[in-house]
């Protein structure tokens, strides 16, 4: 019996023009569903664990569609509940070489950012969990998603379940004071976290000059306040060195408290990038769940990462087989025949 | 120089799937724009007029598309604005035989939608039109917007310009007594009057009982008291006989105050029959502009119309040459060549 | 709870020329899965029953697309066990007016033709079903198809399980003697018998000379003869005239051992009649298990099949809502907006 | 070893819209390749026998595109030359119901028009032939064409072959008096003709007055002048109702200067009906060459040239047994499995 | 009031097979039309100009969509004539890796190059303009398009605007002799030349002898002998390093007859390189309008063309905004969200 | 008279998402057909020669879209045989970055395999051959084909035409020790070996360590070996350096019995990879049956290979001119106008 994980969050309509079309030449949208929470889930089912995701979508056939979409890949939607004005969109242009991808967000009043708390009984949708997971995104949306992200938390805290968050700061949904304070809340609730982005209002001195971001050891500098702050049992943060919108370094530097874990890095050609973080975010939680030190888990979730910048749409299509293969030095990309 | 005619209203994102697929079905879907009086200044500037939209769309490429599409097919988009929240959108999936098209409308707290009056300077909008056209559907959108059509409605009689207005009521936006109560106040300002539905509260004892429509004699009756009440000048109504969702049969019955005239009815096999009302409103408005008597008006409002189902999109692609040969007895469908 | 409902059959890869290309013509092929017993799980979960499917697929990434194509419209896989050599495939080509539409089977050597009755727990997969349907299809595959059939028959009449039979012969599949044989031996454990084709070797004098079918009459004579014989609860078959491959009379005509009811007759225009079969039994079964008399429950499976025939795929993607607005008389595909 | 047969003609690259679309809308192109004579030759290698093509195209990959669609489908293309300035092309816009199928030609100056005919050794092309066929679009498409034309059929008429003329008037190329005047000087050369059009000038007081069309007494009438002015062996004419652009009549009319032979009439459902006249053609060809009387060969064509209507792009891909099914009663469009 | 600009140039029809497929494996063509000053006309409205362009197309519908779709993207088209034979067409076969990619011209006798210079009212159409721009292609498309070019070019000296020129050299359309010839005369009325290619028949010592390209040396001496002769007041010239079909490094040197300005360099992974030139030129010329220094306006036009390579199409869709952004050390691709 | 080149061996329908897309979420499959032997005559009919493909497929639509496929490119079918259950099926899934591309076979049961020698007349249709190629794929499909191909080996040594076998180890296919058996028993009949991998059990102790495979020095060693014990003319590898999915290095090294030659090296971004060692194969033997040095077919057939690697599909849609400009050092990609 695969073990039961419980991701929070909004499942969102994800409209793209293809074949690198701007949005004002695109005379088709290729349609996809997808979230962070909602594709940590999914990756996690096709690692054999039993991955449920809890949201609520319009009572319509775009709720349905999202709904199926998780069905599809193995996701447990029986919690996912139906009501409300509208399914949240988002409008992704897939950039290429120096023109930056581009998302419009057109999820405002959707069914989840009006979801009450007392829509959903916790202590239900746990039951049984080993582990729950949600990210920055989902008290971002309203004050009420806020309320149920807390509400949620404190459930799978008392039933002894993990809890995991990704901070994933979206500048569009709030401000960095108001993502500060929710979120400093939240995670006195949370036992493993990942990123170490602004949300929480660390920083350090050791900053790479030229792009304004965190040195390795402001990393370390910064995973220490927050170790210190809210008593996580791991920290951990991807590393992306965004060369171009075409290719991109990717690794991760992870903490427990004691030692710091630098994964291998790898330089992948992108395909899509959307949801990448959540792909780390699912090949971490898979080897912590099933077992793994913190640095083979880290090692899993850069190597799901990377093969997931190979895959179009939100969701991750790889096997524990495959990307244990990665990790294990393969890539080189023979045909399999 | 051609006559100058001024549409007001909102102009949404079109997404529908391809190929009669259902929208659980849908991995891609067509991308347009339309909107009932974008629609119509379309379909004049097809005729040779100078059509103009007026509206308000969000600044970003969703609202640019919208822009893009109609001045792509020659309108004059100089008084679109640009600012608010979203672009309204709605997801079309395309019936056929048995099984009706579904329209899901995603359009609340749109750019239009929260437009205040104050925003257009309808008399400079205005200057130099010979016609203002608008719809039922507009001042549904908001409180806002009813007061925003009333501007323009005022402003247009002002000046002396010819105004119409295509009823059109539309459940999922408004309730019938919201409806009749909104519109009865402004068709005081309206002189040729599109539509016989329930908006406007007027009824007949001359029913189909099977179907609930008017009969031919319920028309007439309605159409007299709808001229007693507002003085119209033309009052016009399309008949549809909706055989299926793949076969229609079309004509209209148009009231000037003495005689009745009844149009040519046309068997339609449809490929699109959104924009449909719309077509009929733009041919009858362009007969009237070219001084046409109202029963070649009318005659010209149906072949337009009856060409409309024949193209997929919202807006009409046929020049007066295609609707008059139409007109003239056409139809029959061979190869041009 | 919804009630559980038990498949069994073989589910298919299904390519297709798109807009009615030949194959030779093809330069892609549209892809989706699906079998008739599939076909039926699929429909009654989209009626809010659980449906389950039970098969054998190969274990690689078209087995479980296979599997995910069904699990994204709601049907229970947990019975479909993976392994063997291969899923089947059939070619389909879509016909138009004369030109009938073609079928390629390539299904030999399938994981499901090979799959043994040991390596199904039928009393485990049966448990707490209310319902067990098959088809003719699944025994015509391989002799131990024919004894995996059997032994889910026996099965589920052991656990006192209502038992249906779409007897749908397939000459590309198996001879009439053979058929004949093996069909007769496995309707003993039937209750219900949809289909009164040549496979069970009744005939009557009744026959249209024209078109070589039964007439009205002749179904009673046959039905009369198959009630005797097997002593069915219900005899059910459908009526199709074939007008082309375009347009298709639609009824059905249903026994129940006392009187006969014959089904409204829908006029169909065809965008795909795959899977019309599959969507009357879904219906017929949908309304007896919701406790409708035999005569509803043949209208709402007629219903069903006429929609179905509107819609792309193998699937039939209707809602009981919307199969009863067009049993109580809809259909006339007025826009719902 | 299959009979060889010779047309000539000009073959172009086609252009069109998908789905309907008007050309203004297009996005994309399908693009396949066709021309009268090459259609005839492509659909007499569907029925077994060796079709040659004799043209001329440009030395570049369109031109090659132009050899590659013929040979995919078994034309011999060996005597087609290349060389000169370009591919004609036609644009194809796909009508429907009451709106008709448009053609912009873009073929002046292609490399066909331009060839001359010592280009051609036609008397080694021939060597073996068992039959000539060309149309009178060869020689409209300029001065050269037309001896080219001549050169053909006096090459074909030295060696004994038996030669077909179809008439095919195109108004867009010349006049028609430049027709009359060229098509009169070839029918000399002409064994069978098809067609009875304005071509060659014939008229008979047998009219309907409401279409402009020879009635079927005007029909006999015309083929009895034509048969004295040119002692034609067969004269033979399609018949075509056209109801719309979506539906179609057909049938066809033939004598052999004793009797005439009116053929079964097919009510057809349109995919595609360009290269309706050329399937006739071929399949009336096939009917001769085969030894069929020509009654019969006239069904075949008939039911050759339904069937083309079903099937997109200019060739009609059918093998002979469907073509006989059609014509001993098929076309109920049951699904073949 | 947005500075007029015109631009003078032939439109064509652009037809591509996608995703690198080679035109005999075309089963579908993109659509879309372009041309090298229609491009500059469209890039210009996108940074908030008034780009007007001058051409002539046929009367028809593919004349019709050439003007839609520059409409669409905000072009003025007033001042194109309708009329004479044909749109001419190019196909481009897009290369990747060491595979070039391959144009095709079929663009002769279209009705731009057989437009008279008296077609057109120069002094009206210049009127109010600031800058007028064409290339070396239309005066290279036949006698009659130089003349017209001359009679545009003098019509614009004469009023005081500012004149640009790309050279552009195709050898497909003319000699180098012919070139150089007519384009001497030209460069007369030029203020500011784009390009250093042969066309003007200058040449330096300074080569590389790998590449026959001239050295930044090169450059420079070749544009003080450009300067000399013709007194432009800048030239300029894109640097292109083509390393294969996918990957290109992009730079520029300008001179203003004293001081040499060498741009920063791009290294881009190429989605369409066609229309890369025109889109330095329309950001160069943007730069100047609006008043930059040299060195400014050349960072412009190199940032704008290296983004437009990752654009599909002929015309670069991007604001002054994202251009800028680039100029300013941006292009690491990071998503905008 | 181009010099005619048989090949024997198996053409299979091939299935493939496009964009990247895993297998679980195709809806659409691009459709091709290909096979090692068919891609080596395909290409050998581009570069002028007569290339004749031998094999069996199924007497159904598919059979005859294979055999379209290669008439279509100019491969003469005649000696295609048609029978047998079915047409050999394979999946490919088209990886990227450190993503390996995946194939998928269903080919067992083909009519290919299960052919019998004595179907072929080998005599007759090798008749007038110069080259004989086959790989070792046909033997590995079955012992009945094994025994085909030394049967169609020994005719041809028996009619004195050089034979070439492509050792193309297939680990789906067959053991490492049934392969080596087989093959060395046919290679006593090949005059020219391509490939040193495992298949006829050589092994050096020049390995790489990090990649396992053979170093320049290995394949020296081994190539000496194979010499001794089949005295091939020549042997020949291509060298792949697969840095990943998206980009590989290419050469390839030769040995005639007394020198050994090293090929240039060529960096490619892939296409599709698909028949890149077919593509080396057809451009090396056309080298040496156009009567060049072992060197210079060996540049031959990796500048083909190369070029293939930019294509879609099996087939390497290439000239001999572009090949020998690529070979002359082209390759930068500057678009052809």
């Amino acid at each position: 019996m695969p073990q039961k994980i419980v991701t929070l969050g909004e499942i969102m309509l994800r409209l793209s023009p293809a074949d690198f079309r701007r949005i004002v030449q695109a005379e088709t949208f290729d349609v996809t569903y997808g979230g962070g929470e909602a594709n940590v889930a999914a990756a996690l089912c096709n690692y054999g664990l039993n991955g449920f995701f809890v949201s609520k979508v319009p009572d319509n056939q775009l709720g349905q569609s999202a709904i199926n979409h998780l069905r599809r890949y193995g996701v447990d939607t029986q919690h996912v509940i139906r009501g409300g004005e509208r399914l949240g969109i988002y409008f992704l242009e897939t950039g290429a070489s120096m023109r930056a991808s581009q998302v419009i967000y057109d999820r405002a009043n959707s069914s989840m950012a009006e979801a009450d708390a007392s829509e959903f009984d916790f202590d239900a949708i746990l039951e049984g969990a080993s582990w729950f997971h949600t990210s920055g995104i989902t008290p971002a949306l309203s004050d009420k998603s806020a309320e149920l992200t807390l509400a949620a938390l404190k459930a799978a805290k008392a039933k002894g379940i993990t809890t995991s968050m990704d901070l994933n700061y979206r500048k569009k949904l709030w401000s960095k004071e108001k993502a500060r304070e929710v979120m400093s809340d939240l995670c006195r609730y949370v036992d493993v976290c990942l990123g170490a982005d602004t949300t929480l209002g660390f920083t350090s001195k050791h900053m790479n000059e030229a792009t304004g971001y965190l040195t390795e050891d402001g990393y370390k500098d910064v995973f220490g306040q927050m170790m210190e702050k809210f008593n996580f049992k791991y920290v951990v943060s991807t590393l992306r060195q965004s060369h171009s919108a075409s290719d991109n370094g990717l690794s991760a530097i992870a903490y427990d408290g004691k030692e710091f874990y630098r994964a291998k890095q790898y330089e992948v050609r992108i395909v899509d990038r959307v949801g990448g973080g959540d792909s780390f975010a699912s090949g971490f939680i898979y080897g912590l769940v099933s077992g793994m030190a913190l640095g083979e888990a880290t090692e899993l979730g850069v190597a799901a990462s990377a093969l997931k910048h190979t895959i179009p749409g939100d969701l991750n299509h790889v096997s524990v087989a495959e990307v244990m293969e990665l990790v294990r030095g393969g890539g080189s990309g023979s045909v399999q025949r």
